[in-house]
C-alpha cells in the first residue's frame, strides 16, 4: 500500500518518534482516511509521558492520537454508506456491537471497547483505517480545525445532555479543553446561568471566550459561597465536574443546591474521599458517571449545534502545527504560563 | 377601603366598561397589590366579545384582566413571606392546595382552579387582591412591562420545558404572542434550530425578532417539506402547537420525526380530527397537553432566563396605552393588516 | 436446499393455502430457522381475508405469519453470535441500521423497516430465513409455545415501559391478545392497581387469569365513573388503549386524572374525533403512541420477567393446532361466543 | 390540658425515663393526635443511647419518637381539611413551606426542615401535636400496626421509586428495616429479579418473606461473582445501598452493569473512600441520594400498595410491647442474635 508519515510509540518509554510506516490496508468493513487535521488529548501525553496508566494499556510499536478530521479515501466491501471523497471525523470508541450495552443503545459502555490510537492505530499520520461505523460524515463546509475537535467535543455534549442544564444555574470545575467545550456546550444547550471555575487565569479568559457569565478562581476560599451567592442563595443546580481533582470534587458537590446534579467526567488519579452523608445522602443529590459519546446521539446534536453557529470551539484552539512539528507541540502544552488550549496538527 | 377606577365587564352581553368601583379588601392571606402594568391576553378579548366560553364562565358585573404587574402595600395578617413595597408579578391561577394535585407538586392543575379575572376580580384596576401563594417577587430592576408579561410567557416556558428542545430541532405553529414568547424561551433553553410558523407576515417579523432561525408562510404548500429539508430530512424533533387551528395540528405532527414530540397548547374552539394510526402511532411519536405555568419551577427559571438576558420579550410589546385607553387598546388588537404583539397597559 | 410445508397466500384475494414450497437460501448475514411453534396474529388475518390494508402491503405469493419460535440450523457466513441449536424467538421487524432512528437507539421505527411474513417471507413453514440481528436467543428450558408469543407481548412490554405503572393505577382497553399481554405485563411491573375494560365477558375473564384487579365491561353506561371511583376518585394515572376503537379512546382519556398519561397502541381504522381541548390539553394530558418493540431492551426485559414467572402468558393460549390444520385455526379465531385468546400452530 | 404518659430524654446522656407530661397544645395550622402504635427507629437508638450525632441535635428535656399512627382528637382553627376521628400516620418531616425547595416540589429537603421526635415533641407519647400538614389520613381498616410503619416504609419506597426497578434486576444491600421495607417496595414496583445481600441469616429471612428471589451472605468472598451471573452475566440493573457501610458501597458499585444506578440511602458514620475513576466515571454510572419522603407522592404511591395488598410490610414486625415496656423494647432490640426487624410500641 506505500508508506506514510506518522507519530509513533516505537518502544516502551517516554517520548515518540516521527517515523514512516507503512500505510494500513482496510478490512472489509473499514474506510481508511487521509488524515486533514488532528488535535492532541491529555491521553496522548500519558502515552508520550509512558505513566503507569499508559504502561498498562499501549503495546509498542504504536501510531497514537485519535482526534481528528480527514477525507475518505478507500472503502472495505462491505461498506455501503460512505464514499471515497466523503469528509469526516471520527468516534475514536469502537464497539463491538454485540455485548449487552452495544444492543441496548449504549455503545459508548460497550464491554469490549478498543480505542483507536490506544488499542489500535492512530491519527497522528497520513492515513488512519477505521470502521465504517465510526466514521461520522460532517456537514459541508465545515472548518477542517473544528471538524477535528468533534471526539473530544462529543464528550462535553454528553456531559451537558446528560446534566440537562436547560434553564438551570450550571457551574463548571476545570476549564482545560474538556471544561471549556463543556462551557460552550452549557451555553449553547440553554444554561440560564453559567460560572467556570479554575486557578489558571488564561483558562478562565478562554471560558469568557466560550460563553461563562462569570469566572472565579478556584483558590478563592469563599468559592462555594460566591456561586451559592451568585445562584441566588441555594446553590447551582448543575455542576460539571471537569478536572479530576479531589478538591475539585469536594467544592462541586458542596456548591449545589440540594436536589442538585453533579456530572462526574474529569479523572481522578487516585480514589476520592467523599462525605457520602452530608454532601450526596442528606441534601437528595445525584452524582452522574459519563464517559465518551452516545453514538449517534451526541454527534447529532453537536453537529446541528455547530452547524447553526450556537456552538464555536475555535477560541478554544490556541496553536496549530505541522504533523512533523510534533515535538514542538508537546512543548508548547507542557510549558507553564503559556494560554494553550487545543492544539491542532496538519499532517 | 376607597373607591379605584376599573374595566368592568357589568352586564352579561359584549364590551365593557371604565367604572369607579370599591378598592378591594384583602383576606389574612391575601395580598394587596398596586397594579403598575398590566397586559391583554387573548381570555380578554373573549370577556369582551362575550362569545360562548365567555358566557359559561362569567358572572358579572366582573373587573377582568390576569396579567399585571404590581407592588404589595398591605397584607393580611398571616403572610409571612411579603411585605409592603415588594415588587411582584401574579400567578393567575389560584389552587386549592388541597386536592391530588396540589398534593403532588402539579398545583397548575388544581382540580379546584379559580382564575383571576375570570373567576374573581382581576388586574384591569388600579388595585387587585391575591392570595399570597401566587404573588411572584420579581428581581430588582426589571422594567414594569416586561414583569405585567410573566404569566402569559410563564405558559411558554412551561410548553419549551415539557417539550424539552435543549439541542433538537423545533418548529414553533402559531406566531401570536404565545407562540412568540415559546419562540424565544426555545432560542434560551438551547434549540439547535428554530423554525416559526404562521400566515402573518409580521408576527413572522417578530419571530425573526425572538430568535427563529427560519420563519415560514404556513400557506406555503410545500411546508412540510421544507420543515423536512431544514431538519436534515427525517423532521423535526419538536413541534410547539401554539395556534389551535386544526390545520396547524395536523401540519406541525406531520413535520415531526419518527419518535418526535408535538406540544399541544393552542385551544382549539372545537373537536380536531386526528389520524391517530399514522400520524401518532406508527411513528411513535407522542403529544403533551400543556396548561398554565408550574408553580414555582416554571417562574424560577423563567425570572433566571429574564435576568441573564436570556430572554427578552420586549421584541413582542408593540403597543402601550393607559388603562384608561382601554377601548382603544382592544380596537388595536381588533385591527387587522397592524404589526400587534402584544398590549400593554398602565394605570 | 430442498422442499417445505408453508401456508402462502398464492394470488391476490382472500383465504390461503397450504403449498409444499422451497425452503428459502440465506444470504451472508442471515440465519435459517426451524419453526417450532408460531402463533397467530390480527395481521395475519387481514392478509387472510385480503382487506384494503393487506391489498396495499402484500405482493403474492407470500408465505405469512411473522410470530415464532424455533432452531437455528444454519448461519450465514458473516454470522458471528448464533449457531446451529440454538433455540431463538424472532424480532418480526427488520430494521435497515443506517438511518436516524436505527443510530439513535430507535431501530423500532427505522424509516425502511421490512416486516417478515408481510413484506418477506414469514414463518407460517417448516423454515424460515431471518437476519441474524433480528433472532433472539431465548432462556434454555423455555416452552415452546411461550417462545412463539414473544413477538407480540413485546408490544405490550413496551407500551407498559412507555407508560411508567409502577406503583400507578392503571386502566386497559381492550382485552383481545395485545390487551391481556399488557394487563400480565402491567402486573408484573407493579402497577398498583390494574383495572381491564371490555365488551367481551370471555375476555374479561383471561384478564382476570393475567392479573387484573377488577374487571369492567365497556358497555356499562358508568364506566368513567367507576374507573375515577376505583383510582380514588381523580382518575386512573394510566390509561393503555389496546382496541383502537373510537368510543374506547375517548373513555380512556376521559377516565385519566389531570396530568395523567394515555397510550396508543390499538389502531384505528380511520381518523378519530378528539376533543384536544378538554381531553388533553386543559387537563395537561399526555398522548404516547407506541408502535413495535424497543431492540433489545424490551426483549432483555420480557426474557427476565418470563424467566422468573413474573410474567406468564399461558393463560391467554386458548388453541393448539397442527400447521396443516391452518384453515381450522383461522375458523376459529373468526367464530363468535368462543373463548379466544392466542392461537398457536406447530409444523 | 392535663398530663399524658410518655417517653422522654429528660437530661444530656445515655437512656431514657417514662414520664407523665403535659399533654401538647395546638396552634392554629396543627392538630392533636391520640397516638395507637408507634415504632422503633435506629435514630430513636442513637437518641437513646446519646452519641455524638444526638448531642449535636437534642435539647433536652424531648419526648422522643417519630413513627407513629392515631387518631386525631383536636384540630387548630385554620385547620379545613382533618377532623377529629380521623386516623392518620404521620410525615416527620416539618417543611417550612417557603424555601426554594419547598415551593418547587421537593419539600422533602426543604431548608428549614424540622424533624419530630428531634427538634419538637414526638410521639412515644399519650398524644403528639403536629402540623396538619403532616397528617396523613390513613385508608379505612388500616390494622394501627402497619400504619405506624408508614414513615420509615415512605423512605423506602423512595428509594425504589428513584431507582426506577420495574423490570429491572435489583441488588438490596443490607437488610435491616430500611432494607427489608425496600425488598417489599421493590418487589411490588415490579423488579424482574431481586437479590437481597446481608451478613444476618435471620435478616436474610426477613428479606425471602419480603419478596426476595435469592438472598446472599454478604461475607461470601464471590459476592459480586455471584450477582453478576445471577443478572445474566453483566451485573444487575440496580443496587439499593440500605446500610451505610464502606464495605457495602463498594460491593454495590461493582456488582452494577455499566450504566447502572446506583441509590445511596444508609447514613455512612464517617466518609468514604470512593473509586470515582473506575467505579463510576468509566462505567457511566449514576448515584443518587435519596432522603425522606416526597409529600405526599411516596405516601399516595405507599398507600395503594398497602391497599392492595401488593405491599405488606407485617413479616417486618417481630415485636410488640406496651409503651410503659420501653425499656424492654430497647433491650430486645440491642440483644444479638434475635432475629429483630421492626419493634411497635401501643400506648
Amino acid at each position: 500500500m506505500g508508506t506514510m508519515l506518522a507519530v509513533v510509540k516505537a518502544l516502551p518509554g517516554p517520548g515518540a518518534k516521527i517515523s514512516t510506516v507503512e500505510t494500513p490496508a482496510i478490512g472489509p468493513a473499514d474506510v481508511l482516511i487521509k488524515v486533514i487535521a488532528t488535535s492532541i488529548c491529555g491521553t496522548d501525553l500519558h502515552i508520550y509521558n509512558w505513566d503507569a496508566w499508559a504502561q498498562s494499556q499501549i503495546r509498542t510499536p504504536l501510531v497514537f492520537g485519535h482526534e481528528f478530521h480527514g477525507e475518505v479515501v478507500e472503502v472495505g466491501r462491505e461498506v455501503a454508506t460512505l464514499h471515497p471523497g466523503d469528509r469526516v471525523s471520527v468516534e475514536s470508541h469502537v464497539p463491538c456491537g454485540r455485548c449487552h450495552q452495544c444492543t441496548h443503545g449504549m455503545m459508548h459502555i460497550c464491554d469490549e471497547l478498543k480505542i483507536i490510537g490506544v488499542h489500535r492505530a492512530g491519527c497522528f499520520a497520513q492515513y488512519v483505517a477505521v470502521p465504517a461505523l465510526c466514521a461520522w460524515k460532517v456537514s459541508p463546509g465545515m472548518p477542517p480545525e473544528v471538524a477535528s475537535l468533534m471526539e473530544p467535543m462529543g464528550n462535553s455534549v454528553h456531559v451537558v445532555s446528560e446534566a440537562q442544564v436547560s434553564g438551570k444555574t450550571v457551574a463548571v470545575f476545570g476549564c482545560g479543553p474538556a471544561g471549556l467545550f463543556a462551557t460552550g456546550c452549557a451555553r449553547a444547550k440553554g444554561a440560564a446561568a453559567l460560572y467556570a471555575v479554575d486557578i489558571n487565569r488564561h483558562r478562565l479568559e478562554l471560558a469568557k471566550a466560550m460563553g461563562a457569565d462569570e469566572v472565579i478562581n478556584g483558590a478563592d476560599p469563599d468559592l462555594i459561597g460566591r456561586l451559592v451567592k451568585l445562584s441566588g442563595g441555594y446553590g447551582v443546580d448543575v455542576a460539571l465536574e471537569m478536572s479530576g481533582s479531589q478538591k475539585a470534587i469536594v467544592n462541586a458537590l458542596r456548591s449545589l443546591k440540594k436536589g442538585g446534579t453533579f456530572v462526574a467526567f474529569g479523572i481522578p488519579s487516585r480514589p476520592i474521599e467523599l462525605d457520602l452523608a452530608n454532601d450526596v445522602i442528606l441534601n437528595g443529590r445525584r452524582m452522574l458517571g459519563v464517559v465518551g459519546r452516545r453514538m449517534f446521539e451526541d454527534w447529532v446534536e453537536m453537529q446541528r449545534l455547530l452547524d447553526g453557529g450556537k456552538l464555536d470551539p475555535r477560541p478554544i484552539i490556541t496553536h496549530r502545527f505541522k504533523l512533523a512539528e510534533f515535538e514542538q507541540a508537546i512543548a508548547t502544552i507542557r510549558q507553564d504560563g503559556v494560554k494553550c488550549g487545543k492544539v491542532v496538527l496538519f499532517p
